[in-house]
């Protein structure tokens, strides 16, 4: 490993890379952001550099990041191609997706034009959550071999490197240390090197066990079996779930018996975190959003869910001017609707969170989807009583019309079991047809709690409208 | 490592460890449960023990812990406690967590009580997502040194191991070697080794470089500093911040200068996952429920957060309520309610889950909360004139009444700003407060819209009530 004094993770000479820790508090980070964004702002970007220089590549990408749009292009013009795409590697490659989409296409462009192809490559191939393929298209000459990076984005493919840890098993130990020190790019990232017989996967042997065995040793007698592989084409939803599931640090990429490519601990990890993102911004239909990322991108990811829903609460609205003729007599059961619909919307999504978040982590393997429903309904009878009974009371206190107490009380405790049973069925429903869950259920549950809580409240007032007038 | 003809991980003697992968697919673990629950219902256990006793230990774990509650205990004493707690061992611990805790602290401590209690203690140290304290607590004798399990849930005492990496700067790699050779339990999942200096932290040696390295050379000299360091009461939280931004692998917990623990990899990651899983469900107030656990406990979690909603639902009430005599005249004003409520709930809970999800990730280091503000209030403004429009003509082809079209669009233009306003400042304002933002921006935004909602819709109306009779 070359030394290189801009990198904190590297010994430096002299002091065996003993010493403090690196690490800065968040609110150092904060100070020394302002600082930059003023000094960048008067045009003094070589002294803002000095600032942020011997910081740790990740502190220094999110002081560069939180720049405005228009100050960025000159702090990288200051840093360097070389140094840019240096700190991109060294960062976890979530942040530094998120630092290098902040930067945007036209930056990266004049980073990584200006890196030696190759270097260009390798790094790009370092930062599967850049959509690396679209920064390669953005340069004026080709990159050699950009077809590595034209795999679908959620798969195994993007996020894979192509330089392979691997060893015979017939050779000794030697051999694979010698190997493991032959890697360029990633060699400070591997956790397990594989172990071929003719020239097939067949095992792997762990840095540990590496560490701790003779040079002598054969490297057979040192190698545990693959626990598990996958191809290009595997969903990076796949790959995260057999790294939770069998805690597996890296994962292989086979094309039939032959080893492919290798996805790297932080890559693989990465997808973990970066789908647990986007399935929480989809529950509320924002996926793929960042926050100061540009207007028109959430424009998009957001109207078109917002204009479907006013086509659900057009149902609702259908619902309550059926019964209009009886909101004439009683015009207080106005202001009951949000209490009935509000309920109902909270406890649906209650439940809905809870199994989204279940399937996603693979907790529903043997359990009966109608137990999970009878669990929920049965969980909504238990709140519905409750709520029913307080809401009941509450109106009383408010409007002395026992009639309407009932009739809420009664359609308060209907609407939660329908929430309940409602906001279970749909995302298990939704995953037999192969859908995704996250997406679209929150519409769905709270339309129907909506429209079923309106017809059980205004159903019960109209069929008992003696009782409240 | 001895050699167990139960794992999987382990180098089978004879065949090297190479072979086939391990994993099997999830529709074949959901099948091998199936078939397990079967036998265990028809009383044989042992040979459905048979069935899994070669699995990988989370594919035994997932069948174990899919059999109904009251066959578990009659599964676990046919494995031996040895063997459950082996399986646990070997899982990821948030999978490990939940299979516990699915198992129940009854059977917890039937296993954990026939261990060694050094190994008792060892194994509950591994398994800092099952509560290990409340496990120890249960068993009849009490285990030595105890006090290590009483770290508060969710700080870095209550994530690490006891058991040390070290080795002195001054020593040659071959001590390093040997010293991890001598680790026990964490052996295979140390990633760094700790050098100290007259027995504090000073430094690390990664796996890698410590199997390239000669026996012969100064551990010195294949050092790099330490990036970051926690205490034992550093919450579990800042330990995934600490993991996910400076992408480390292993983090040490020191006492001063000294080291009195370490956070090994898959721990420091579970955190994550758990943080995020609990984030979510945090949002829709169902957190720490799993989807089979009993029922008193999701009651617990989730009707305090229902009977607070349903007193701000009250407030939106009240506001309706105001405008009874608006209503009395123009009934139909009252099935727009859910049109304006809906909208602004869903947009708002846009803003909010995109601002939750990017404090959780830190991603908002040097942005300023007024532009995030301004900015979601701009959307709002721009998705308020598509959706006031839309709505303005909805209605009118629906009920032809030009009055009511007009105060139905502005109201729902208002409300949508209002919507981006509120979803941005609650959770900002929370975090400046130094309250978790997960925990209550839903229900405070969604009283927001409503209130504001149909005050503006009702006010507006009443305002303009010649325009709509």
């Amino acid at each position: 490993m070359e030394f290189d004094p801009r990198n904190p993770d590297m010994a430096r000479p002299g002091d065996g890379g003993l010493g403090q820790p690196i690490a800065i508090s968040l609110d150092r980070v904060d100070e020394i952001a302002t600082e930059v964004q003023r000094l960048v702002k008067a045009g003094r970007e070589s002294t803002a550099w000095e600032l942020i220089r011997y910081l740790h590549p990740a502190d220094m990408g999110s002081v560069v990041a939180s720049l405005p749009r228009g100050s960025r292009e000159a702090m990288v013009r200051v840093m360097s191609p070389e140094t840019v795409a240096w700190m991109l590697r060294q960062m976890n490659p979530v942040e530094a997706g998120r630092v290098g989409t902040r930067l945007g296409v036209k930056v990266l462009s004049l980073v990584f034009g200006q890196l030696h192809p190759a270097q260009a490559l390798a790094t790009l191939r370092r930062l599967p959550f850049l959509r690396p393929h679209k920064v390669a298209e953005s340069l004026d000459r080709p990159l050699e071999d950009e077809g590595a990076l034209a795999h679908g984005p959620d798969t195994a493919g993007s996020l894979m490197v192509a330089e392979l840890p691997i060893v015979d098993a017939g050779a000794l130990v030697q051999s694979a240390r010698q190997n493991l020190g032959e890697l360029a790019e990633t060699r400070d990232k591997i956790t397990h090197v594989y172990v071929l017989i003719g020239g097939e996967l067949a095992g792997q042997v762990s840095m540990v066990d590496l560490a701790l065995a003779d040079d002598a040793t054969p490297v057979r007698d040192v190698a545990s079996p693959i626990v598990a592989t996958v191809t290009t084409d595997t969903p990076a939803e796949e790959c995260a779930r057999l790294r939770r599931h069998y805690n597996v640090t890296q994962l292989p990429v086979v094309d039939g018996p032959r080893l492919t490519g290798v996805i790297l601990a932080d890559s693989l990890l990465g997808v973990t975190v970066e789908q647990d993102t986007r399935q929480m911004q989809q529950v509320a239909n924002v996926a793929g959003e960042t926050v100061d990322g540009p207007l028109a991108g959430s424009v998009r990811s957001r109207l078109p869910w917002l204009t479907v829903n006013l086509g659900t609460t057009f149902l609702a609205a259908a619902v309550v001017a059926l019964f209009e003729s009886t909101l004439t007599q009683v015009v207080v059961l106005a202001a009951f609707l949000p209490v009935v619909a509000g309920q109902g919307g909270i406890g649906g999504t209650q439940t809905l969170t809870l199994i989204v978040r279940a399937i996603a982590l693979g907790e529903l393997a043997g359990v009966e989807a109608r137990r999970l429903l009878l669990r929920e309904a049965l969980l909504g009878l238990l709140h519905g009583v409750w709520l029913g009974v307080l809401v009941a009371a509450i109106a009383f206190a408010w409007k002395q019309n026992p009639g309407l107490s009932l009739v809420l009380g009664v359609a308060m405790l209907g609407n939660m079991v329908i929430a309940g049973s409602v906001g279970a069925a749909v995302p298990l429903l939704l995953r037999r047809m192969g859908l995704d869950p996250a997406v679209a259920s929150a519409v769905v549950v709270t339309t129907a709690t909506d429209v079923f809580g309106f017809l059980l409240f205004l159903g019960l007032a109209t069929a008992s409208i003696g009782l409240l007038t």
